[in-house]
């Protein structure tokens, strides 16, 4: 490890606390504060995803997040935290920030990147994604060969949406919450709602799959995921 | 673990012996017998990730993968192959099937996966990807809220690249290898080869990173990966 880094992006893997890496454990275990965000000051996914790992004696920076955060990036708080995290470096401290799977891989750690990487050497533990973890969970195979495989935030309008399925070979529909009543409408309209697998809180206790056919709500929690094998390669397998 | 698994496939991580997760440790370190590719009988990417982890009198079963096979998918080999690691299992062994980046991100583990899934319970372990490697090393944030990821492979036509790279946000093109120029032309055509950047061997010893407009070689090793930000939200970050 590069002694001059004293601030890590931590990618703590999709949820089992098992699917953190071991050069993510080493910096977790050695460091003197860890960084995480909560919301509205609350709950941590993140701090509960690594907290079997904690060691005693080490200091907690809460990054503490409202709620419609994806809509309304709150650029006051991440000025804050950044600040919070570079006054302990030069207190002579070192900081891992925890991400929820991969750090640079949607999620929030990027606006405290792009903050901390002015002034600090800042290193990026990549991690186990919740794309991987979900087709793991699955057993399926995401992509052969010559495939193209397309992450789809389910946010995206109608049109927009169904313009990225039909130009890709698998689909990842990321953020489904409460998009899920038209995304179904879509992939009906296009023929392969009996591709389309529905995945909750993957590698987690409480993981939910099913069928997106077999689902009859249209609302589902942020941490789902749809995939979905529309065309190519992988369908030959 | 669910005790009646008795074959594993284990993402291994994309280069750096500690970016393999606890959970696959835990799973190597347990198994009877490792299991493997190798490129002609000869050299193992994915043994030489893995090796520093191996404990003693674990038997090894190689996988001998003639070059090309992404054209030219053996099935033979992987006929032979599932036969072996059933003939191992019926005798009470365990078997650890080692992939490099995640089981299921490309790879040819789905190969062996479809065969012997038809007979045992077998368990995927999500790894961390080259994908999330690339752009930890880059310290490069991926894409940020309602931005499209597109994972596309170099050998596409040109035309099939051309459109994937413009309908998408972010683009990781894949498979570079002989396909540089191609790639580099196409990039500069649609007017983004300065946002594109290059990596080689991400985590390794000797991992590479370049400017794509930067790159005079028109030939690339097979693994080697372009990230370009064309458009969306991640470029306001």
């Amino acid at each position: 490890m590069n002694s001059k880094v004293k601030i890590w992006g931590l990618g703590v893997g999709p949820g089992d606390p098992d699917l953190i890496t071991l050069k993510a454990l080493k910096i977790l275990q050695k460091v003197d504060v860890i960084a995480y965000p909560t919301l509205n000051g609350g709950e941590s996914l993140v701090r509960s995803i690594a907290e079997p790992h904690f060691i005693t004696n080490q200091e907690e920076i809460k990054i503490s997040i409202p709620m419609l955060i994806d809509r309304y990036p709150a650029q006051d708080i991440y000025d804050a935290a950044a600040l919070k995290i570079s006054l302990a470096v030069e207190a002579g401290k070192s900081v891992a920030i925890l991400c929820e799977g991969d750090p640079f891989f949607y999620g929030s750690f990027m606006y405290l990147f792009v903050r901390l990487a002015e002034e600090h050497l800042v290193e990026v533990v990549p991690g186990v994604t919740s794309l991987a973890a979900c087709s793991s969970a699955l057993a399926l195979p995401l992509a052969a060969r010559n495939d193209v495989i397309s992450v789809i935030p389910g946010p995206l309008d109608e049109e927009a949406l169904e313009e990225q399925l039909r130009t890709t070979n698998v689909a990842a529909i990321i953020k489904v919450g409460r998009h899920l009543g038209k995304i179904k409408r879509i992939l009906r309209k296009i023929g392969v709602i009996d591709n389309a697998h529905y995945i909750e809180r993957a590698t987690m206790g409480d993981q939910k799959i099913k069928r997106l056919s077999e689902l009859e709500d249209d609302n589902a929690p942020y941490f789902s995921m749809i995939i979905v094998r529309l065309s190519g390669e992988i369908l030959e397998l």
